[in-house]
Parts: structure tokens; C-alpha cells; sequence
């Protein structure tokens, strides 16, 4: 028996006769802007099942613990059911998007040091930005979560930094979820980690491989992705 | 001779003639919402210089370092010449204001610890959140002057929370701006700490008594500042 537990803006979870295990069904929705701009595109759920999974698989080497079980279908994976710590984390290599409003700094600049942020996932609230001593007050997660989160969020962009350098690209930021599991508690990568959810730049021409050219109407969005998945199947 | 240095919403600094030593000139003037509301009140500089005062000595005799050096007039204080850390530090013990927006948490409501914030002191940005990570990735400071500015503003909350509790007052949250002594690079209190840069509410009624009165409409600013004068004095 499998029932849906969630839809959410681009993904489905659906519980299945594991209670431990979730089935993810990616959408061909896309939105941008907290909700206020949507499209569906023909091919998307595919394309990110796609990428995602070879992301999750090369994660999984490098020991990174993740949600990630397997693909079982073009827009499907079984994953862990987690509990959700409901903070965004961004991670940022090169200023883009809203911190090149807050700080006043052009987009395309190379940041001297990786900055790691934390929202607080709330569509209410519009995912504020909050910092470790919110987190802490608010209990969203303890010390030590908040301090192992942020250690598996700098891995992962070391990870993710030379996977997508073979491929030419350039890991400009990205947006990742953490979860405990219901056993044990231990904290591991959860949701996805796909153009929707990163900015991914040609590192010779800086045309942009990822939302953002649906957010800014740059070009079309399965093009773009579909491009994306090539280059990076074509790495050996 | 004496030379005007800077102009601010709330302060004028002037040179003096050790290069050491700055005169800080409190002004009728107040503003609110980065300066978009504005007023002048007859006494406010006066209010202001000694609540300030009494604040700083009492700081001095628990030790903390501050740049207060003497009150040499009504509305006058000579301080050490800083070079100023442009982060304004938050430090909160109730939820009021944006905090209340930010995590939609009623005002009021007692954190079950302490937040400190740091704000990127930029007119132009609007005083933007920032975390540790984008002050050292801009070179705003170090690690270890962020690590000593934030030992110094919670103890700054414990010395602050204690004399203003004799005064039967509760310390909401308040604003601190921090500064490097010229000759050694040592982190001290610069700024002013007065009803402008706090929120400091009656412990039994939550009459405001801060500038909260003027952002709000809410009562007499020099009024105010006059009767938390006096409860600060009445203190034995
Ligand atoms: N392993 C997991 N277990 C439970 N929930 C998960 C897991 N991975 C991701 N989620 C949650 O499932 C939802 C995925 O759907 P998505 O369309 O991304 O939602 P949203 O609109 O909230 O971003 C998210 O709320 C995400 O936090
Ligand atoms: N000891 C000091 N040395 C140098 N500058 C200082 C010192 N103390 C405070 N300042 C700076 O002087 C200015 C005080 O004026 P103020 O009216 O508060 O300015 P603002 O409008 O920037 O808040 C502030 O910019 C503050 O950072
Ligand atoms: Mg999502
Ligand atoms: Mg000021």
C-alpha cells in the first residue's frame, strides 16, 4: 500500500510497505520566487531523477550519508524517511542571486572563504535567513546537529565542487536539506540536489546550467537540463 | 582645535587635540527606519549623554572595556578613537521588532536563550543580516575579533540585565557597535548604549521606555527618556 504523505512544489513523497523507506516522484513542476512564478515542463521530473541520482551515487562514494537508496524508475528513487530539520542550508562558492543584494557585491565575484547560511524552511515566513543562535532558541536543532550539519554541508561542496569541474562547470551555490533517521537519529543529506536546487555555471562562458533561466527567462528549461545531464554523463 | 569628523543621525564626533581622543556631541535628533522617519526633541542629547554615562561606568567597574573616557558637558563625552567594526550587534532576551517578523513569534515572548545578530553596518544595504561566515568572507573581521565581540556582548547583557533589573526594568534586546583601539588592535565597546539602542520595557506593566515611543507613536520621547533617567537614578 503506498499513500501520499506529501506534495510539495516538485516533488511527491509516497509512503511504501517499509515504513522506513519513502518513494519520491519528481514532478515536472517548476517554481521560482517562493511560489509566486510556476510553469510544468515536459521532461523535467526526468531530467533531475536523473542528475540527482548521479549525484547521490558519486555522494555515496565519497561516504557522504545520504537518504538516497535507489532509482527505480525515469521520475522515481526510494529513499529513507527521515525527520526533516526544517532549515535550508545554502552554500556558497561565488556571490550570486539574493547575497549579491545583501552584501552589494556583483554577481560572478569568487568569495575569499565558503559562506554557509541557514534559513528557516517556512513558506509562511518566506525562509528567513536565521543564524546558529536562532536556530538554538527556536530548537530547531541542537549544537551538535546544527555543527554536524554544517561539517557534511562543506563535504558535500567539496564533493560536489570536483564532480561538476570535470564536467566544465562551476559549483556557484546550492541549496541542501538535512534529515535525522528515525532509528538512530543520525543526521543524513535528504531531498535532492539537482539544477532546481543549485547554480551551475560554464566555467569558460558562465552560461547558466540551472533554474535560473527559468527564474530569469534565460532559455528553455528542459534544454538547459538536458544539457546539463549530457555533459556530465559525458564524464569518464 | 577641534574638528567636526563625522556627522551621524543621532551624534556628531569631533577631533580633539590628542589624536587618541574623540568628543562625542549627543543631538536633538531622531530618526527611525534607517532614517526615514524624523524628528529633533528639546533634551533628547542631554537624556541621552547621561543615561549613556551611567551606563559606561558601570560597565568600566565590571570590567568590561569600553571607549568612555569622561562626560565633560551636558551633552559631551570624550572617548578613545576606534576604528569601527561595521557590524552592528543584536543582542536579544524577549522577542520585539523584526525578530517577532522574522520567526513569527509574538513580541513579548522570553527566548530560552540568548541571540546574538550581526548586522553589516551599511546605510546603503539597510543594515543587512549577515552570519560569521559572510563577515569573514568579506574581511569585515577576523575570527577572533568576531569571537571576542561576541564574548563581550553577552557579558555587556549580563551587566546590563542586572542594573537595569535593580531599576525594575526588563532588557528586551539593545544594539552595540564595537571598535579597534588604534595603537593595540584591542576589541572594546564603542558607540552609545542608551533608550536609542535598546528596547527596555517596565517588568511589571511593559510600559515601553525607549525610543519604541517615537518609532511607534506610542508616547513623549523626552518624557520617557526623562522618567528612565530617574529610575536608573533612584537606584541606590
Ligand atoms: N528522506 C525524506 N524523508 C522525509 N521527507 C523528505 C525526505 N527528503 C525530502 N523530504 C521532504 O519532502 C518534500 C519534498 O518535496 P518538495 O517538492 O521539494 O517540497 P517543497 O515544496 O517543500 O520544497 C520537502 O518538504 C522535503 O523537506
Ligand atoms: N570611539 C569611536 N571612535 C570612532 N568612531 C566612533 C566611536 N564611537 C562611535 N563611533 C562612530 O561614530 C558615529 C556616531 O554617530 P551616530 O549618530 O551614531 O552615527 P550613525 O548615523 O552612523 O548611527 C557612528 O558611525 C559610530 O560608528
Ligand atoms: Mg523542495
Ligand atoms: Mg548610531
Amino acid at each position: 500500500m503506498s499513500q501520499l504523505l506529501y506534495e510539495g512544489k516538485a516533488k511527491k513523497m509516497f509512503t511504501t510497505d517499509d515504513p522506513n523507506v519513502l518513494r519520491v516522484e519528481y514532478k515536472n513542476d517548476a517554481t521560482a520566487f517562493n511560489g509566486q512564478k510556476k510553469a510544468s515542463f515536459e521532461g523535467k521530473g526526468r531530467l533531475n531523477n536523473a542528475i540527482c541520482t548521479k549525484i547521490f551515487k558519486m555522494l555515496q562514494q565519497k561516504n557522504v550519508p545520504t537518504h538516497y537508496i535507489e532509482t527505480i524508475s525515469e521520475t522515481e528513487q526510494l529513499v529513507k524517511a527521515v525527520s526533516i530539520v526544517p532549515i535550508e542550508v545554502v552554500v556558497r562558492n561565488v556571490v550570486a542571486g539574493s547575497l549579491s543584494k545583501r552584501l552589494g557585491v556583483d554577481e560572478g565575484v569568487t568569495l575569499a572563504r565558503t559562506i554557509v547560511e541557514f534559513y528557516y524552511k517556512s513558506d509562511e515566513l518566506g525562509d528567513p535567513m536565521i543564524n546558529t543562535d536562532h536556530a538554538l532558541a527556536m530548537e530547531i536543532a541542537t549544537k551538535d546537529e546544527l555543527a554536524e550539519i554544517r561539517r557534511l554541508a562543506l563535504d558535500v561542496n567539496d564533493a560536489l565542487q570536483a564532480f561538476f569541474s570535470e564536467a566544465g562547470i562551476l559549483l556557484v551555490d546550492f541549496k541542501l536539506e538535512f534529515g535525522k533517521l528515525k532509528a538512530t537519529g543520525e543526521i543524513v543529506l535528504a531531498d535532492e540536489i539537482s539544477p532546481d536546487s543549485c547554480r551551475l555555471w560554464d566555467k569558460e562562458t558562465h552560461e547558466k546550467l540551472d533554474k535560473d533561466v527559468f527564474r530569469r527567462n534565460i532559455a528553455d528549461l528542459p534544454e538547459t537540463y538536458e544539457k546539463l545531464l549530457k555533459r556530465l554523463e559525458d564524464v569518464k
